[in-house]
């Protein structure tokens, strides 16, 4: 055995008091911490809601209905800068360890052991990123090993739920399975970031002999087969059930809601795709419709629980997604590509806004102001310190530092986070798709501006977010002192953080960092 | 939030080295530590197998077949005075959080939430004892909170695998789920203690529409469910899948294999029936001679899995038994009731070693000399500490005491510490069934002797082991001496530990303590 990395924590928050004589007593539940649900939508876009984001409501806004969020947004706080990575494996990596994606380098999407997704490119070598994801321990090439958070918050006192989408490790690796990161209950969760179907009449992507057709057959859905229940549906359900027995357990919860929706397949839920047919939408923008509904109403059904069950008022709920909807595959929707999270420019994979900037709002009954937005902006590694703070964890350690900075002062409004704070993205990959800010670039954002640098072309693109929030108006050879400032902050933070970078066939050499060019 | 308890915990075992900017590279596995396997049977008495663990070979040593005990026995060390307690639940709850039975109160077996298994006395007032098990968390009542060592064993690196019967925490109870434990697998396990059947062609305890009809049907194995599968195979086909993933993790395994095998119901495993009958036994004796041949199968297939995989060398393999063979139940068995574990007396539910003494084996490539036996004494809790020693797993610390003493000088061949050791058992409730020794009485053991006492009657019992194995010489009016410094023993640690007795119904007063009378 190689000599051993000490780690020591030390949890405030194990509520109680225990010793061996005071264990037969029937005690009170002593351990009032709040309860806590993430609501994790997959790809979905900030304009995927009847609730405005922006400060215009857009058509999408008018077309979809999200009563439930907009129900949650009255009780809380709406954040309209709130930011993921351009992908999913990205964000979710970055959420479960507290790192940012260019120190995580799980930059691409995830799936098999040692197989990389990245599309080839003829003219440049791609960097040998953590394709096998992130894992809780050592001992497994081209993963990114870091601290759960949900295992922080277990070891506190907390009983952990994952229901839904998982997605932190390849297939056969130590992260696959969420049980591995401090859930104690895993639903339907497992490697893959995507599934087969959301649909119970093929048993979610299972044979008839209940054998798994794909790699994104989900799990553990057996009980649902044939029943005509949609997934989303069916993910509810075991939630709540779950939740009904967590109630038992008389300890604090954290439930992760980690809805496949609103993902391809773009399935129809049917109990909602008529009326949106008769709205007048094609049958794929009504099927798409549904899926956003088919999870608002899995929201309202969690809410509902929370106050039949007299939890409403010591549960934080926190509304996210963890990418911009998808506007580039083609086929799945109908209209013009890269368009549907208008006004942001392009969508799921990109750096511009449409790829990265998300949905989210926060219910925190007597600490968050009810009906209230909040504009600073932040980032999905800061869950990690704010959820922790939340639940009363401090002084925790952890393998790998963490990158990401508690929001609670905006969600309290005492201070803003965001001000004089870098936030920074790498995507040195080439994803499936290509289209507007996708593929082999990375990007800073500091106050108003931002900053996209591509790695092939040493093109920079400049543009100030408030005054151009679709990113229409590259204003680089105005503010060449911005850009070399910005260029510097990002080359600085990438060689700091470990990032990675292609480099080029023809001649073997690195592509320059955005200061070196 | 009441002023919290803090606890830390130094791990001392987590290998390899971790930092950002080496989590890309592709690590050599750097976590040498030995995999471990406990094997753990269900009510399987001493003599319950063809390998002899007195100093003669019995009639049942020469009727049943456990060819891969033999095996494992050539390999290591027998231990010949293992002790357990005299029930499934006590016993488990020791090892799990390592308590001794006085100290954690789960002295008779646990099942529903709020519920005692008592059956009730005309004449004495029972305990309040913890029949809701014990829990890794604190706010549930009748429950002991004590920290996992399983969990330990994760926390530090190793990937831990549950498979079988858990039997930890009542239904309902956060001490009910394996998983909760430190496991990060769970195959099969749950609250309940015992089986509903065996059978495939009864799903394990499942109707035609797959719901369980008793809360003993066995969970998870739906995969074997009408495919002829005794469920002992099924849960090793099952652990074997586990390992094979396991092995891909690239972390040592701790894998509990705790067989639903050899509780009853006995049914027939007709893979070995046959073979019994034909050598003249009764169908019910046939029957559990083929339970016994099952789960001597299902070892060697493990130790099969070893060699075929390499990991045998670097593999610590330990055999144990819960409580004694079940000898007193009516029905079950044919023959004299309370003479299957002979020469031992009595059986599970007893103080007499027919109760508490198992079959142990543990072999250790390098560290354990084969072939070996050692009739030293020692105690379930003591698997704890031993088993965090041989994972190197150190400075930990715990949210109760630990009572264990680790057996590595035993295993070593370097120290005795049984010497002047006294071992103590309580049991102030009144189980299903009764018989020699059972109920409603505790014991000490130390050194050559053996002390039981009766709460009701005030009755002392006192034997010499060595010379006495069968308990049948009561010698107590010969060794006043003896008698008394063995009841003072006695009663300092029952009161010291939070040891729980019986009263009067007639007066209301408590039974009187074993150096009051």
């Amino acid at each position: 055995m190689n000599k051993p990395v000490l780690y020591s924590l030390t949890l405030a928050a194990l509520a109680g008091t225990v010793s061996p004589l005071s264990a037969q007593q029937a005690p009170e539940s002593t351990d009032k911490r709040p309860n806590i649900i993430l609501f994790m939508v997959d790809d979905m876009g900030w304009q995927d809601t009847s609730l405005p984001f922006w400060t215009e409501k857009t058509y999408y806004n008018s077309v979809y209905e999200t009563p439930n969020m907009e129900r949650l947004a009255k009780q809380g706080m709406m954040f309209t800068q709130a930011y993921a990575c351009p992908l999913s494996s990205a964000t979710r990596c970055s959420l479960i360890t507290g790192a940012n994606n260019v120190r995580h380098r799980v930059t691409n999407w995830t799936l098999e052991k040692n197989k990389t997704t990245d599309r080839s490119s003829e003219t440049l070598q791609l960097p040998d990123w953590n394709y096998n994801g992130v894992s809780q321990v050592p001992g497994t090439n081209n993963t990114y090993v870091g601290t759960s958070f949900v295992e922080l918050l277990r070891q506190s006192g907390y009983h952990t739920i994952h229901c839904g989408k998982a997605h932190f490790g390849a297939i056969d690796t130590p992260g696959e399975n969420p049980i591995h990161w401090g859930f104690e209950v895993n639903i339907a969760g497992h490697a893959a970031g995507g599934l087969a179907s959301y649909l119970s009449e093929v048993n979610y992507g299972h044979t008839k002999d209940g054998k798994p057709y794909s790699l994104m057959s989900i799990p553990g859905l057996e009980d649902y087969w044939g029943t005509g229940t949609f997934v989303t549906e069916a993910l509810t359900q075991e939630a709540i059930k779950a939740l009904d027995k967590a109630k038992k357990y008389n300890q604090p919860f954290y439930l992760y809601m980690a809805h496949y929706a609103i993902h391809i397949p773009i399935d129809k839920d049917m109990r909602f795709f008529p009326k949106y047919v008769r709205k007048g939408l094609s049958d794929k923008e009504a099927a798409y419709a549904s899926l956003i509904e088919g999870m608002d109403k899995s929201l309202g059904d969690l809410m509902d629980w929370l106050e039949k069950n007299g939890e409403a008022d010591n549960t934080i709920f926190i509304f996210m997604s963890d990418n911009g909807g998808l506007a580039a595959e083609p086929g799945w929707r109908d209209g013009t590509p890269h368009t549907q999270n208008a006004p942001l420019r392009s969508g799921k994979g990109s750096m511009y806004e449409g790829g990265i900037r998300e949905p989210m709002i926060v219910k925190w009954p007597g600490e968050v102001q009810p009906d209230t937005r909040c504009d600073k902006y932040l980032i999905i590694e800061d869950f990690y310190p704010t959820i922790l703070e939340m639940a009363g964890v401090k002084d925790y350690q952890t393998v790998a530092p963490i990158d990401g900075i508690s929001f609670m002062p905006m969600l309290k409004q005492t201070g803003d986070t965001s001000k004089g704070r870098a936030l920074v993205w790498n995507f040195p990959n080439i994803w499936g798709n290509d289209g507007p800010g996708i593929n082999l670039n990375c990007a800073i954002r500091k106050d108003d501006w931002k900053l996209v640098y591509y790695y092939e072309t040493g093109k920079k693109e400049l543009f100030n977010i408030p005054e151009d929030i679709g990113e229409t108006n590259d204003v680089a050879a105005q503010h060449p002192d911005i850009v070399k400032k910005l260029s510097k902050e990002l080359g600085e933070y990438l060689r700091k953080a470990g990032g990675q970078r292609p480099s080029f066939k023809a001649t073997g050499k690195a592509c320059p960092w955005p200061d070196e060019i």
